[in-house]
């Protein structure tokens, strides 16, 4: 399986699921799956908000270092229109599934908890 | 109830749950239950890590605004050591709980989500 067939697998098996991303924790994105959910009336603009976030998971990051807190491994962000997870895949490269906010986030969490692996071996 | 007494019963109805504390998004401390559940192994110096993480908190809140995601309600940190769940509770103030990796997360979001509405009428 390829790394984008794994971005749209979590997709596809995420109740809500908006997009799924592999992104290097510069920000910059690697590989992006648009489940087609996404409609015009979300007005947000998914991608971008991504690459923000991965900042802010790079601040988790660093926060947890400087404080021997271990590795993050996960991040979660909620807004009013958005739930954001974020798992580690390697030191460089971190996946990230954007879901609505009525999405199902215990089963997004799973599947990043049990994908992450994967797309690390194949990176 | 006091602010503090609502910490403390978070603090006391979440398995696993090592400190429960109101902060300004500042990053200054309003107040910190901890559960007595922190012992000198966990190697943590959990109210700095805390005060680390509402610098996180800010930043999702700003990379949300600043991309209409609506405001945001709840940041989840997790390493191999602790969880953090942030949620907010006023624009100056959120609410955070620290919890062993193996708590229940679950819980902690529920009781946060229940409790931050009661701490902000107090405020």
């Amino acid at each position: 399986m390829s790394f984008r067939e794994h971005l749209e697998q979590v997709c596809r098996d995420v109740d809500g699921a908006i997009a799924c991303s592999l992104m290097g924790v510069d920000g910059i994105e690697v590989d992006t799956h648009l489940s087609g959910r996404a409609g015009e009336d979300e007005a947000v603009d998914l991608k971008s908000l991504l690459v923000e976030y991965s900042a802010v998971f790079r601040s988790a990051r660093e926060a947890a270092a400087a404080h021997e807190a271990g590795g993050v491994a996960e991040v979660a962000i909620s807004t009013d229109k958005v739930t954001a997870v974020a798992r580690q895949v390697s030191p460089e490269y971190f996946m990230i599934v954007a879901l609505r906010p009525d999405g199902n986030l215990g089963k997004a969490r799973f599947l990043l908890r049990v994908t992450a692996p994967k797309l690390g071996s194949e990176l």
